[in-house]
C-alpha cells in the first residue's frame, strides 16, 4: 500500500483575519486561536531504551498490565481494600474488580474490605472489616455508593494504620481516593519503606472533579455529567416556562470546573457557566449580572451552571477546612440566588429563579457503560500492578493507556480548565457567554 | 516545589513466575504480558519545527482549532451537510454543532442539508435539499438519528455530485459518514481540486463499529455501548431463569469487535465474547461449544456476545455487497443459534436460547452525554478548519485531543482490536473465556 | 359454559386472634383490619333510568366520550388554552391531544394558547397569545414543563377574562390546573351563563399531589413517584454509605401525602414516612427522634421520606398564602434536619445527614409512558366534551372510567390518604415504621 | 357545605350531527359514540347484607386485607412460591412482598421458593428448592425476572405436587402465573380438598398481556407499555430517516392487543396498530396495505404496530401448542414484512422496512415505579388472605381496588380489547387510521 498522505490540504491562502466571535469581551482580548504548526505525536510507544536521548525520563509513564513474574505467593497474599472521601460513580465497580481479578487470575482467596475510609484501619473506632469474595461481589456494580462506607478524615494516623496491616498480615493495600486519600497512601508507603516490610500500596485515583493531575479523567465522571445534564434540562424548563425564568444549578468542582464545562457542551441549554478556573465579577458593565439581565430582556429565560468553587474571591473567605482538610467552600449557589434576586428587584424586574443542587443525585448515581469499563479496567491492573510488586503508585490512564504513575507525581499538582485551551474554547462556544465578565480591558 | 519523584518504586526483586490464568488454552501459549520497559509520552505536544529531529514528520497530527486567519468570507460563505450511511448515535448533534458555529460564531447564514447521503447531491433523484439555521436544529440532538435522512450508495457519482455544489454555489461541505464515505469525500476533494474550485470538503468520520483509523474513538460508541449492555443485562435475566438458560445477543461489529469488547467489560454478565478478531472454531475439545457446554454443566446458565462479523470463516461466503460496498455478512447470530442448537439435541441436554438482535434499538438512540460532548466538539472544530480553508481532511480525536487528519490516511487502514493488546487482555479477564477456543496447540 | 362460583373459598373456621404487627403502638390501638363482609361492585355501569330506584342520582357520573350530535360547528369554533400553577409532567401531552383532537377528529383550526396561567388572558399583562395547531405540537410531550408557560395568580379577575374570550371570539375554553384554576373556571363559566354567552369551559385537573377529589388519580403523579424513587434511592446510597447516615427526602404534598406514601412502597428502602395526614411527635419514647434512634442503633443508617406538608403543627404557622392563594408552608425538611441534628448531638451520637430536595426535578420531568397514556385520553376527551356543549365540568378518571365531573364537585373537598384505609395500612407495611409515633394511648 | 350541584352543564341544545372523524372507513359505519344517559356508579363499596336486594351476589367482590383472626399458626407455617411461565416485570416484586409480609408482619420464618414453576414441585426433576428470607430477597426487586426462574409445563401433575406439598409441609401455597397456572392451581386445592388437607393455595395472576378477566390490568404491564414505547421510538427513527421507511414492530399480545393500544397512545409514532381482537386485510381499497401505501405517498414514512396474535386469521394455522398448552401463533411479524416487501415491489416503489421485536427486552426488565407499588400491594395481600385461610383464589384490582377473586372467575373468561368500547376509540384518535381496514360496507 502506498503510504497516505501526510499534509494537510488548503484552498490557497489564507487571508481574511477571522471574525470569530469567540472574544465578544469589551476591549481587545484575542481569543485562544491554534496556530498551523502546533500538533501532537500520534504514535507515543516508547521503551526507556530507545528515548534516552529524545526524551526526558520524567516524560515517561509506565504501561500497566501483568508482569510475567510476579512478587507475592498468591496463597500467602491478603489483599486490603480502603474506599475513602465522599461518593463517586464507580466505587462498587472498582472494588469488585479488584476482587475478580484477585479471585480469578491470580487465586487470591483472602481479601479484607475495611468500612469507612482510613477509620476502617483503626481499631479503636469499631468499624469491623469485612472479608470480600466474588460471590459477595457479584452484583454491587449495579448499585452506587460502595458496599464498604466511605468517610473522610484520620489521613495522618498512618503509623497506627501500618500497625494494622502489620497485625491482620495484610500485604497489598488498594487506596481509593482523592487528593488526601493518595497523599496518606504515600506517607503509609514510607513508614512501611522505613520498617522494612513488604507490603504494597497501589492508590486507584477518585476525584469527582477529575481535579488530579496525570490522570486524563477520573473514574466516575463521565456519569457525574450524565445525572448533571438532567438537572440542566430540568433548570431548562422551570426557565423557559416562567416569567423572566432563571434556573440556576450547582455541581461540584472545588477547584476545577470540569462537570462545569463538559455538562454546559452536553446539555446545549446553559446560557452561562462559572467555573473556579475563569474569575469573573458581578457589577458593572461587562460583569456577569449586567449579561444576564441582557439575557433575560432579550429572550426571557436564563440558565446558570456553576461550579461550587466558582466565584470565591467574591464571597468572604471562611477559612475553614473539612475532615479531608478540604478549605470548606462558602455556596456560591446560595450567594448568586441571593445576589441575582437582589439585582431585578432593584431593577423591578419579576424574575422567577430556581436553584437546584444536584450533587447528591449525581455522586451517588451506579456508573454508566463508560465508567463501568474504566473502572473495570483501573481495578484489573490495579491488582496486576500489586502482584508484580509496584509500590507507592497510582493506576491511571493517559492518552487512553492504562500507566503506572508513582503517587508523589499525582499529588503534586492539581488538574484544572486551561482557560486559553481548546476545552474552554469549546465550552464558551456552546454558551454564547461572553470569554471574560470582568470590567476593563486586561485580563 | 521539589520535582516529585520519577521512579516507579517496588518491592524487591519479582521472583515467582506469574500464575496469571490469563492463558488457560490447552498448550502452552502465553499471555500478552506487559514489560516494565514498555512506556507511553506524557507531554505529546509538538510543533512542526521543534520536532524535525526526533520525529518523523508522519508522525505529526496537526491540532484542530480556530486560526487567526479564516479562508471564506463569512457573508458568501454557502455550507452543505450530508449524512451517510447506516444511522448511528450523534448524527443529529454533529449537524447542530455545525450550524451553531457556522451561524453564531462566524456569521454564515446559508447553510443547506442535502437529504439520504450522496443521493441528496444528485438533483435527478428528486430529494429537495433543507434549509438549516440555529431554529431548525435547536432541539434536534434530543432526538435519534439524523433530520437529513440517511441512505448508502451513490458514492462514485462523485462528477456529478461537484456539478450540483457548483450549481448551488456551495463553497463548503460537510461529509459525516464512514469508510466509503470518507473516500467519496477525498475523490469530491479531487475533482475540486482538478477543476481548481475553491470549495472545502471536510469530514466527519462516522462508524458505529469504531473502526477508522485515526480516529481513537468514534462518536456515537459510547452510547451504543450502553445500549447493548441493556441487551445483555437482559439476556442474561433470560438466561438466569431458565433451565440451562443461554442468552445469545448479537451487536455490530463487521470487522471490528470494539462494541462487544466494550459491553462486556461494562455489564460483567457475558461468559463467551466473540469478535472479528479473534478466531474460534466451534467443535473440538477447546472449540466453543465444548467449553458453552462446560460452563452450562457447572452454572447452568451462559450468556453469548457476538459481533456479526466474527466467524465468518464458518458461515459460507456470500461474497455480496450493500448499497455501500460492504460484505454482506452472513448472519452469524442465526448460524449460533442453529448449532447450538443442533449441539445440545445430540447431547440431549435441554436448553433454552434466546436470541436478542438490538441493533436497530442500539443505532437509532438519541446520543448519551459523552458522545454529545463529543459532537458538539467535532461539529465545532470541523468549522473551524472548514473556514481556515482546509479541505480533505477529517476532524478526528487522537489522545484526546482534536486533530486534522488527512482523508488519505483515515481510509487507509482500519481500526482493530489487538488480540495481543490490553484491551483484549482486559475483556477476557472479564469473561473468564479461553484466550483462543481453537484446537492444536498454536496460534 | 357453566357459571363460575362466586364463593371465596376458606380452610375451615379461622380462630386464631391476628398477631399482626401493624399495629406496634403502645398501648392497645387496633390495626385497621378487613372484615369478609366488605366487598365492591364488580359492574359499575348504570344508566340514569335503570337506576332511578337503586341509587343516588348524586352517585352516578357520567361517562365521557363523543356524543352523537355536537354544539359547536367547527369551522366557526375557537378553541381556548391556559396551564396554570406549578409545573407537572403531563402538561405538553394533554395541550398535544387536545390539538390533535380538535384539529383531526373536529376539523377545528383556530386553537390558541395562552400563556402564563391565567395572566395570559389578561391583556394588559402583555402576554402576547400564541397560535396552536399539529405541527406546532407534534414533539412537545416529549419535553417536560408546558410550552404555555405557567404561572399562579390572577384566577378572581374572571370578569376581565370573559372580556377577553369575548374580544377574541373564544368560544372554547380548556383549563388546565388545580383547586385554585378550577374555582376560576367555575367563576369564569357563571360569568358567562349571567351575561347568555356561548362559551364552554372545560377543566382538566392538574395536581401533583393527586389531592383532587372525584380524581382517581390525577395526571402526571405516577411520574412523579418514579422520579421521587430515584431520590430515595439516593438517600439510601449515602445513607448506607456514611457513618450513621441518615437519608432525609422531601417530597410533595401539602395536604396529601400520595407521592411520598406511593414513592415508598414502590422505592423499598424508607425506613419512616410522614404525611399530612398522620399526625406525629418528635419527642417521648414514642415520637420519631426516639424511633429513629432505635433504628439507628440497630441497623446504622435510615431514610425518612417527608410530604412538604407534613408535620406543620409542630412548626410556627406563618399564615402567609402564595400567588395561588395556597398556605405557605414552613420548610418541614430543614426543620426535620435541623431537629434531628440537635438530637443526636445531645446523645453525643455521629450521625451524617443528607437532605435531598428532588421537587424541581419532579415537577419538570416529561411524562412517563403510563401518564402520556392518561393526558392522550383526557385531552381527547376534554375535546369531546366540549365539542359537545358541556361546561363548567371536568374531565376525571373513576374506578379507570373517563367521566365528566361538575367543577363544583371537584373543588367541594380535597382528595387525602385515609389513615385507616388500605393504601396507608400497605405503606406502613413497606417500612416497618409504628402506625403511630405519638404519645400516649389514644389516636 | 352546600351539597355540590351533580348536573352536568350543558350549552343549550345539541342540534348539529357530528363530523367526528373516527368513522373514516368507505361505508356508513357508525362511529361508537358515548350516549348522555350512560353512567359509571361513584360509591362502589357495599357489604353483603346491605345490598342483598339490590345486587346480584355474583356482583360482589370480596376486598382483601388482614382479617381480625388468621387461620394459621405463624410458628407452624411453611410457605411455599412458584413463579411459572414466561417472563414478566414484578415477579421479583412480588417475591419480596410475600415474603417480607410473611417474616416481618406475620413472623412466618419457613418460607420455600420451588424452581423453575411446577416443575420444581416435582422431585424427579430434580431442581432443588431454595430457601427464602428477608435477606435473601432484599435487593431483589432491582432485577428482572425471577430468582426462582420461570419455566411452562407440567401443571396437570397435580397429584404430584400435592404429594410434595404434604411431604414437605408446606401449608400455604402462593402461585404467580397466567392462566394455565391459575387452572392447574385450581386443580390442586381442588385435590387438597378431596383429601382434606388444610393447605391454602393463593394465586398471583401474571400475565404480560393483561388478558386475565376480573384483573383490571396485570402487573408488569406498565412497565412492558414503557419499554415498548422505546422500541416504537427506535422504529419511528429509522423510518423517519430512510428513503420511504417503514418501521414495523411485534409486541406481545397472542389474544389481546392491550400492549399495543397503550403504546400507540403513549408513544404518538404510531400510524396503524393492529390487534388480535380487530380483523384487518391486507389487499383491496380498504385493506392495511392500500392505507399503507397511501401514507407513505403523503409522508414518506411509516410506523406499524403489531401484537403478535393479530391477524392470526392471515396465516395458515399451525394447531400447535407450547408446552403450556398455549396455542404457537405463526409469526404475524415477519408475515407482514414479507407482505409488505411483495407488495411495493410489485409497484416498483423503494421501500426501506426495519423489524423490531424488543420482546425478550420487554419481559426481562425490572418494574417500574408504578408497578413495583403494585407488586408490593399484591404480595401484601396475597399473605393476608392466604393467613387469614382463604383458597383457591387470586389476588386482584378491580376498580383501583384489592379484592378476592375465587380463581374459578379468573379463569372463565379472557379479558380482551372491546373494538366498540372507549379505549379502542382512544386508540384509533391517537393513530389517525381508519376505524376498520376491511372491504365492503358492514363489520
Amino acid at each position: 500500500m502506498a503510504k497516505p498522505d501526510f499534509t494537510i490540504a488548503r484552498l490557497g491562502d489564507m487571508s481574511i483575519a477571522s471574525p470569530v466571535t469567540l472574544s465578544t469581551v469589551t476591549g481587545d482580548y484575542v481569543a485562544n486561536y491554534t496556530e498551523d504548526d502546533e500538533h501532537i505525536l500520534y504514535d507515543i510507544n516508547a521503551t526507556s531504551s530507545q528515548t534516552s536521548v529524545a526524551f526526558d525520563r520524567s516524560q515517561l509513564l509506565e504501561k500497566a498490565g501483568p508482569r510475567p513474574k510476579i512478587h507475592f505467593t498468591p496463597a500467602e497474599t491478603h489483599a486490603g481494600i480502603v474506599t475513602c472521601g465522599g461518593l463517586c460513580p464507580g466505587l462498587n465497580d472498582v472494588i469488585r474488580a479488584i476482587v475478580m481479578c484477585l479471585a480469578y487470575d491470580y487465586g487470591v482467596s483472602k481479601i479484607t474490605g475495611f468500612r469507612f475510609g482510613y477509620r476502617g484501619l483503626l481499631p479503636e473506632l469499631g468499624h469491623e472489616p469485612v472479608a470480600l469474595a466474588p460471590h459477595v461481589v457479584k452484583d454491587i456494580h449495579k448499585l452506587g455508593g460502595t458496599i464498604l462506607g466511605a468517610a473522610r478524615g484520620y489521613g495522618k494516623h498512618t503509623a497506627e494504620m501500618v500497625d494494622t496491616l502489620v497485625a491482620r498480615g495484610v500485604n497489598i493495600l488498594f487506596a481509593i481516593g482523592g487528593d488526601g486519600t493518595q497523599r496518606g497512601a504515600l506517607e503509609i508507603s514510607r513508614r512501611i519503606s522505613e520498617r522494612g516490610l513488604d507490603i504494597a500500596v497501589i492508590g486507584l485515583p477518585k476525584t469527582i472533579d477529575n481535579d488530579l493531575s496525570y490522570v486524563q479523567q477520573s473514574f466516575g465522571f463521565q456519569t457525574s455529567v450524565e445525572k448533571a445534564v438532567d438537572a440542566v434540562r430540568t433548570a431548562h424548563t422551570e426557565a423557559y416556562d416562567a416569567i423572566n425564568g432563571i434556573g440556576l444549578v450547582k455541581v461540584m468542582g472545588r477547584q476545577a470546573g470540569f462537570i462545569a464545562a463538559e455538562t454546559t457542551m452536553a446539555a446545549s441549554d446553559v446560557n452561562f457557566v462559572l467555573v473556579p478556573e475563569v474569575p469573573f465579577e458581578l457589577d458593572g458593565d461587562n460583569g456577569f449580572l449586567a449579561h444576564l439581565e441582557h439575557r433575560i430582556r432579550r429572550r426571557a429565560h436564563a440558565v446558570v451552571l456553576v461550579s461550587e468553587g466558582a466565584g470565591q474571591d467574591l464571597l468572604d473567605e471562611t477559612n475553614k477546612t473539612d475532615a479531608s482538610g478540604n478549605l470548606l467552600l462558602s455556596d456560591i449557589g446560595l450567594f448568586l440566588k441571593l445576589r441575582i434576586g437582589e439585582f431585578f428587584r432593584k431593577k423591578e424586574t419579576e424574575v422567577n429563579l430556581k436553584y437546584i443542587d444536584p450533587s447528591y443525585i449525581i455522586r451517588g448515581a451506579p456508573a454508566n457503560a463508560y465508567d463501568s469499563v474504566y473502572c473495570q479496567r483501573l481495578g484489573t491492573n490495579a491488582v496486576h500492578a500489586a502482584m508484580a510488586g509496584k509500590t507507592a503508585m497510582v493506576i491511571s490512564m493517559m492518552h487512553n493507556y492504562l500507566v503506572h504513575v508513582p503517587m508523589a507525581m499525582t499529588v503534586s499538582t492539581k488538574n484544572r480548565i486551561d482557560p486559553d485551551g481548546s476545552l474552554w474554547r469549546d465550552v464558551i462556544t456552546a454558551t454564547g457567554q461572553p470569554m471574560l465578565m470582568i470590567n476593563g480591558n486586561s485580563r
